[in-house]
This record gives structure tokens, sequence and C-alpha cells, in this order.
């Protein structure tokens, strides 16, 4: 089936994600839409780049992922497509795709880029400020509907990339950050299971408080208690049990997070 | 065709949901996903109950309904999936699926259960906070790709199980409360079109006022004005005319409501 | 392939357009179902109409689209289906579909009417005050499978309509009001394309703060800034560079915006 996922910061409310998917039913009736969602920050780029990490490995082989999250709309920056792995990708060349490429780098996965430089796979009017449903749903059409990668445009090999810091080590321990915070409150940070020791007892500090260990599931500790686990994209979070961690300790993205172990 | 239908309290913004989805693709191409809702109160297995309730009976013969409201996960609580009536469910044995197992029981329909204890129907890696994605997502899958029910794992036979409180009689009239609050306002209680009486004029007190009969439908009444009426879902519902009844009363789930006749 | 577009007032929260989905599926379970938008303002028909003109450029040929935003459920007003141009619309006759009468009346595109009055084509059971689930999505679910038009209903020749006022001139210029605020914060005002002079500079005027002049797309300004430019749907709109112009001026839908020139 030809499966295109769809990512961008518009809402659901205005209709601009349902404009995206007449041109691609338009283009290819056998379309499987699906959403990834439409409520990442406005022009927030990064939890963009976080969301496709934590989602885009449970997509089918083959899908076509398209991301537009695109304060450039309209400028030089250049719209592009990629295959990174065993997905494609759709949207500006601004960092979305960049930990996607990194991971696929380092793990020696394909990866290709073309810029979306050849008008006749866009609709014939492009407006400056949608390109979603100018140019990025359609190329997205296309790339399901069988087109190769490599016609729909002239191949790129310096992407724009961001940076996901990694965590910083200090004694005995790491300090990194808050990086994303879910509907339930859910602290999720930059400090991932592999940069944890094993078979360590491991300590975590933020704002104001220490977690003496990390436990296995919610439900290991009382409700409302704040506790610290590996959340299911192996970042290590810290929830309040069925309540919001974020509520009680007033935390933002970004925020300190350290761990320490003896 | 292989109907799925989800509802979670994921929200839609975090993308928890498109996982799901790409799980379910991955497994049965053939799938058609459609969202229930994903904007269940977080923990709130009631409201999801009531929901399903509202919903199911609209959808297709041999559907199968995914429900992910799950504040035990990754504790002993089982997961479960079971053919109620004409449908098939899958979720944690929560009482998620109480008001369906009730009804189905009471008028005769086949209800089985099985503990999903089998773990080739799940995903090769089981996280411990996410079996909407890791277990449920695929039991789902299968089932709707024609897996046996019996197959999936061992048989259940006391499911968790909650109760929906009957409301009570009072002199010449019955006590119930808000059941559930809609998006616009509309304040639906527990107190349903068969707990009243045939041909009589039934008065509704709430939030220190009283109705003195019920409407067919808001148009029957002038713009603000607040109304009491049965709802689409057989309920007996009180409403502002083109307007919020819970911003007018300020009233919350919960609160009391009694009817009274003659 | 059956498409069927869904635009409502309902929110996502309470299920209700899975409900009406449901219905569809079990009449024509080849449908391909694709939300519009369900975050009308509640009984806001122009506000759907103005969705409704942004989106359906972008449909297919021959989609269906339901659209309930139904203030007089369960009263005289009349249900209808139509043919207008190159697609299909069903709903209540408020309004809704106004703006496409009268663009295809004005072109000379087809329009066809019918009053949905013929019970075989809705649910068996009909609520009050649910129509959308009760004879709507059934009446597009037929639509969609083949039954014609003219077989739905009796025509009708005198819809309900409704008009979006034009600009009025002024002295060098034109005033207009804010129609639309989207998620952005962007600024859509009634104010066309086709309305503004061309080859001249444009000065706009709002709130107190003059817009010497259009930009073609957001990236031309600095981030920050007021710009007022023509947006996707052809739409003079004012908005701020990566921000929101609904906060920065405190607008509202209505408010006055004036355009200027030599």
């Amino acid at each position: 089936m030809p499966f295109i996922y769809i990512l961008t910061d518009f809402g659901t409310r205005d209709g601009y994600p349902s404009a995206m998917k007449g041109v691609i039913h338009s283009i290819i009736p056998a379309a499987v839409l699906t959403d990834i969602t439409h409520e990442i920050g406005p022009q927030n780029v990064m939890e963009a780049a976080l969301t496709l990490r934590r989602v885009t490995p449970y997509l089918p082989t083959g899908a076509v992922i398209v991301a537009v999250v695109d304060p450039g709309v309209g400028t030089q920056r250049r719209p592009i497509a990629a295959q990174i792995g065993k997905h494609y990708f759709v949207g500006p060349d601004n960092g979305l795709f960049s930990l996607h490429i990194h991971a696929a780098r380092a793990t020696g996965q394909p990866v290709r880029i073309v810029h979306l430089d050849r008008p006749r796979f866009w609709l014939p009017n492009v407006s400056n400020i949608f390109h979603g449903r100018d140019i990025f749903a359609p190329a997205a059409a296309h790339l399901a509907n069988g087109v190769a990668l490599g016609d729909l445009g002239t191949p790129v090999d310096d992407p724009v990339l961001i940076e996901l810091d990694d965590p910083q080590p200090v004694p005995n321990g790491l300090r990194g950050f808050i990086m994303h915070i879910d509907r339930f409150g859910n602290l999720a940070t930059n400090i991932m299971r592999h940069h944890l020791p094993e078979g360590k007892t491991v300590r975590v500090h933020l704002a104001g408080r220490t977690l003496p260990n990390l436990v296995l599931t919610f439900g290991d500790a009382p409700v409302g208690s704040l506790v610290a686990l590996i959340d299911s994209a192996d970042e290590l979070a810290v929830a309040v049990v069925n309540g919001s961690a974020e509520a009680l300790l007033g935390a933002k993205t970004g925020d300190p997070v350290e761990v320490g172990w003896d």
C-alpha cells in the first residue's frame, strides 16, 4: 500500500492538512494517509525532529513521511525529498530530518537527498506561503505513486543539519536537559538508555529534588509519586504516577536534569 | 474491510497514536484505521467506557476497537481481547469494556474474552509503558487479519468490571448525576430515556434551577435558553440553545440532577 | 475511490465524528474518509463556509463533502445534498454552501440541490439532535456509493444563502474586516487579491498601525515583524513573522482593516 504519514505545525482547526490530503488523493487515489501530528509548536523544527525520531521506527517499510514545519517558506531554503533508511521523507531543508540522517550515517544505512526543483511535480500554481499543499504534498504523492526519488530533483549532499546536544559528563554522572514534555506532563530528557551504566543504581536530580533510582513502570510506585524511568523511546523520563510532573515541578523544556551513580 | 477503531487518552500532539497505526499497517496493510478520540481525560477509564458506549453501536459489524486508557500499564493488570456482541475489543483489563459486557450479558449476546499472553502476537520488544503500541496495536492487527480470538491467548472469565451507578429513586422521581460534558457544554446524565415514565411531564432540577419539561430539540426554545432533552445517546441531557450549559451553570461531572413528575 | 471529506463543529473529544464514520463504513466499506476539521466554532456557519471555500478547490473531483454545523437541527430547516461544480455537498440548508453556490452560479458551473426527504436513505432511527450521524452521514455514503443525487430527494431551488460582505470602497482604497484568524494568529481579511490594483504599492491600516506595502512571503521580513501579504487562499492577510498578529494586535474576527494606494 502507498502509505503517507503527515506531520505539520498547522493545527487541525483551519483545515490546512485536509488541503494537503486532497492534493495527494487527486494524484494517487489509493494513498493511505495517516496523521502523525499537526500540533507541533509553531515553527519548532527540533520538536518536529524529535517527534519523527520517536514515531518513524514503527512506520511501514517504504512509507513516505511528509513533514512541514517551515519558518522559511517562500525564501531560498530548498524543498527536499530523501530516502533515509527504510523510509522516504519530504519537507523543507531546515534540519527536520537531521536526527534521522545522523542515525543512518552512523549505522551505514542509505541516505539519498534531492532538491525538489522540478515544477512538473508541483501543483501548477505555487503560493509563497503554503508549500505543504503546493510542493510537498504533490512530491510525496508522486513518490508514493512510484516516481523514482532521483527523478524528483537534483541530488543534494549538503542538507541543513541541526544537532541535539548530547548529555555532558559530570563527576560520576551526566548533565542533560528536558527535551520534550508530553500530554501527560511526562518529562523526556536527552539522556538515553545507552548513556547510562548497566547494573548501577542511577539517581536523578531535577528542580531541587532527587529521585534515588529508576522504576520500571508507573505502577511500581503509588499514585501521585514522582518517578524516573526509561520511557518507550529509550529516553530517561520523569513522571508523576497518574499525574503531571510538568505541573508538580513547574518544569519547562530546556530545564537541566542530572543523573549520578556510585 | 478490516476496520480498526482507536480510542486512547494519548492526545494527538505527541504522535503516540500514529506509532500504533504504523504498527498496525506493518502487520495488515489493508487495515482501515479510524480515530474514535484520543482526548479522553488522562487515566479516566469511566469516561472512555461511556464514549465507547455512545459510539460503538454505529461501527460496522466485525470491527475491532482498540481502547487504551491504561493507568496500570506495565503492572500485573492483564492485556485482553474480547468479542462482545458484533464487535471485537482490545485493551487493558481495567473495566474499559464493562458497560458493553454488562449490556451483552443482559441481552444474551456473546461475550468471549482472552488474556493476551502469547508474545508471538506482540512486537518483539515490549516497553513497560507503551502497551498500546507494543501489545494492543499488534493484537488488534492480528485479529483484523483473521487470527481467531481464541488463538491470541488464554480464556478469561473474570474480567475487571466497573459499574456506572443507576439513578436512585426519590419520591415521584429519580436522583442522578452529570456523567459527561461534551464540547458544546451539554450535560449528559446517567438518567436514560428508559428510566423516565412515558406520557408524563418531567421536571428537571439542577444547580438550583428547575426546568418544567423536556423539549424535543434545541430549536424548540429561543437561543440562550436552558433546556432539558433526550440526547442522541438516549440520555437525559441539559443544554443551552446555541450556548454552553457547563458555562452558564458552572456545572461539573458528578454534580447531582433530579427529575420529578406528578 | 469514493472519497468523503467531513467538516463539523463537534470537536474530536467526544467521539461524535467517529459515529458518523462508522455509519458511512457500514453502508460503503470502501469509502475513504478524511477530516477537514471538527473545530469550527460551535454553530459558526460562516466560519465553516469560509473553511470549505479555502479547502474544497484541492479535493478530488467527485468527492463528497459532508458539513455539519447545524444550530437548527431537529427544526424545520431542510437537510440537503447538492452537486456544485465538481463536488457533492451534504448538510443542513442554512447557508453552509452559499459561497460555493454563489461562485458556481457566477461562473456557469452546475448547481443541483435536493431536499433529503426520503427516509429510506437515513438511519432507521433518527434522533432530534444528531442528524450528522442519522441523516447526513448515510446520505453521503449513499451518494459515494453511486446513488444518483436526484434519487436522494426532491429538487430545491431556493436554498438558504448567506452573504460574505465585500470590502467597501473608500477614497483611494477599500475598507474590509478580519474574516478568519488561524492557528498561527494570521489575520485573513475579506479583501482578496482581485480587489487590489495591480502594479501599485498597497498600504494596510489596522489596529492603529500602517504597513507601507505587501511582502511576498514571511521570510522577506525579520522575525517578529508585522507584515501584510496575499495568503495561500488569495486573501489579504496580516501576520507576524514566526509569531502571532492576533496576540500582537489583540485582533478579533470582524475588526476593520483598510487598504489604500496612490
